[in-house]
Order: C-alpha cells, then structure tokens, then sequence
C-alpha cells in the first residue's frame, strides 16, 4: 500500500492527493500537522523519513521513501503507466504540461509558503497587510503569466493540456485554492478560472480537497 | 538549430546550459539581459516568447518554445534519448534525481531570485543585511536538507546519482555558485562540496560557468 506523508491544506500534498485520485491508486494517509506540536514536520521521527521536514512524502509500496511533490507524481505515472496517464506522450507535450506545472511549482507556491510567511512575519517583522500584499503580488505574477501561457495556446482544451486533466492541473487547483484563501484578485484569469471549474467536478479533485482530509479541522 | 535565451548569471539558464553540454547538442545563444533597460526579460519582444519573464526558454528545432528549466532538461533527454541520459532508466531512481533536482528549483532558487530581492528591498524597505541574512537563510535551510540526503543515501555516488552526471547535478552547481556568490557558509556540506568538485572537471560543467558566457561582464 502506498503512504501519503500529508497535511491537508498544504498545496504540494494537494496536488499529490489528486494525482493519486486521478491515476485510482488507494493509499494511506499519514497526517503531519504544520502547525501543531511546534510543526511535526520538524519531530525527529518526520526528519528520519524526510530531511527537507516538508510534506509530501510517500512511501511506494516497496517500502522507499519519495519527496517532492512533481517528483512523486511523475513516479506515479511511470509506476503505474496502466492508469490514467498524467503526462502527455509527446514529448512537446509533456514539456508544455511541465512547464505549465513548474510555473506553479517553481514560480508562485515557493514564495507563499507556511515557512516564508512565518520568516517575513517573525524576521523581517512585516506588518500582516504587508504580509498579504506579498502574497498577492507573487500569486498575480504569476497568475498573470500562466493565464497568458494558457489562453494563447491551442493545446489548451477543456483542461490546462487538451482534454485530459494532467500534472498541471494537480498542480493549478491547489494554487487557485490558495489564492482565494488569501482573497487575492482572480478577475482576469478567465481561462484559468474555466480550467479550474472543470477540474472541481471531477471526483479526484474534490476528493482530494482540503476540507475532504480526515485531518482537517473544524 | 536549438536557440536558448539565457543571462550568464541565470541560475535557471546555467541549468539548461550544463543539460546542453552533457547531451552534446550544439545551440545558439540569445542573450536576455535581465538588469540592463529595465530589465530586457519585461520587453514586449521577450513577452511573446515568454509570457513569464524568465530566462531561461529554449526554441526547438521545429520552432516550438518550452520554458521552465526543469521542463526543458526533461525534454532534450526525451527528445535525444541517443545522447548521454540526464536521468537513470529505473522508475525510482528517476523519482530520486527529480527530487533532488527540485529541492533546488522548487525549495532554495526561487526564494532567491533577483526578482525577490528586488521585492525586499524595494517594497519591503529591507537593509542590504537583511537581504543577505534571507538569502543566505534560504541556502542554508534546503543544503542542510541536500546534504542530508545525499549523505544518507547509498545512491549518491562520485555525482548525486551514482557515477555519471544527472539532472540533480545540473541544479547543484548553479545553486553553489551563487551559495559561495553570496557568502554562505558552506564548511557543513562535504558530500555537496565533493560532487560539486567532480562535476567541475567535466567540459560540460565548465563551458557553462557565467564567467563563459559570451554575454558575461567583465
């Protein structure tokens, strides 16, 4: 059985629990609590399994330990190439549906981080409109710039990439939750916001959603 | 003819420059300088290439642009699978090299990047000491995790991945040229400082170096 080392509003261990959806592959949940206990991901016992102390991590079902959450889901699709495919098989395509990921993974999230927010927060004392406005302008940079990748390319169909949902959706959804967590400006991304509405009535999206973890709070 | 918009000191761009060299895939250099007018990254013409206003994006030999570094390097290993491999063949040592690729571009650069600096110090109204304590936090925090996991793996080898180079390293190097750019200090990562060391006696590794490019300053 595979293990989701996984906190349910943590962005990187949403797009993992989509992609697990997506490919129908059961797994446990392992939950770290962020926030709790100082951060668990910080414990001694989370470091042994992950010395980035991040979530995700996932255990394969020989017994290895796999982190970073694009890492973990190409894994999944080489592991599994009988399931649903989260890349496409050309390789321009499979460039596209990654770039369109690592726009996200690489470009908004790092910026917006628990961890980041916490160092402007307690190191650079920013007051808290500072500390939004931070992380609005990095999720509009960003936003703005794969709205642009996504509305003036015919590859992009019903989803980020054609028809299927791929890794860059698993990675999109998440962020979208985020920035409306943090009330940012989402007006002029239309196709995004089209993409996303078709992702959210798939099962494996909401399924995966962070109100849906058996972690999540009240 | 590959064609690769790049800015010498490009962490990004030094990336794909290795990826370039370790393949033996002869490319032409479109320079992007990333301070000069304003930063030459925002202009119109750049914008229609790369609506992101990053280097590094690389035009294939059909004339398709791909952006994001790691997605480009996963390209040229899917589109010349004839030339030395980026990534090994097994499903789990693909996943570890991505990881390890990703610690640096999802974890440490892009907090990091010249864009973020500006943010600080122009938004944020930091001093040049805070500016340096961030970066060099942000270095210190993803080595320890590298080194961690490179030292406790029986995989890592002369290179991060056993004893040819990889993905993994074509991150690493960039990322300790501008760990030792910026002063951080660097005495706790023996097993970073080795494989650092052994990729810097290969051609590849060398002709990339910014101080190469042609649009390096003096």
């Amino acid at each position: 059985m595979l293990t989701l080392y996984t906190y349910f509003r943590s962005s990187a261990a949403y797009r993992v629990r989509i992609a697990l959806g997506l490919k129908g592959l059961p797994y446990a949940s392992a939950p770290v609590h962020l926030v709790r206990d100082g951060g668990q991901q910080h414990s001694p016992a989370y470091q042994a399994i992950n010395p980035q102390q991040l979530v995700p991590a996932l255990t394969t079902e020989d017994g290895t330990v796999l982190t970073q959450s694009l890492a973990i889901m190409e894994y999944l699709d080489e592991a599994y190439p009988d399931r649903p495919a989260l890349l496409p098989a050309d390789a321009l395509g499979r460039a596209r549906v990654r770039a369109l990921a690592q726009a996200v993974a690489c470009e908004i999230h790092p910026l917006n981080n628990l961890r980041v927010l916490r160092y402007l927060m307690q190191e650079l004392g920013t007051t808290e409109a500072q500390k939004t406005a931070w992380y609005q302008h990095w999720v509009c940079t960003g936003l703005d710039a794969l709205e642009a990748m996504l509305a003036s390319s015919g590859a992009t169909g019903r989803f980020s990439h054609g028809d299927r949902p791929s890794l860059a959706d698993c990675c999109l959804v998440p962020q979208m939750f985020n920035a409306r967590r943090f009330g940012c400006p989402l007006e002029n991304y239309p196709t995004i916001a089209r993409i996303v509405a078709a992702c959210e009535q798939l099962p494996a999206f909401q399924q995966a959603a962070p109100e849906q973890q058996p972690d999540a709070q009240a």
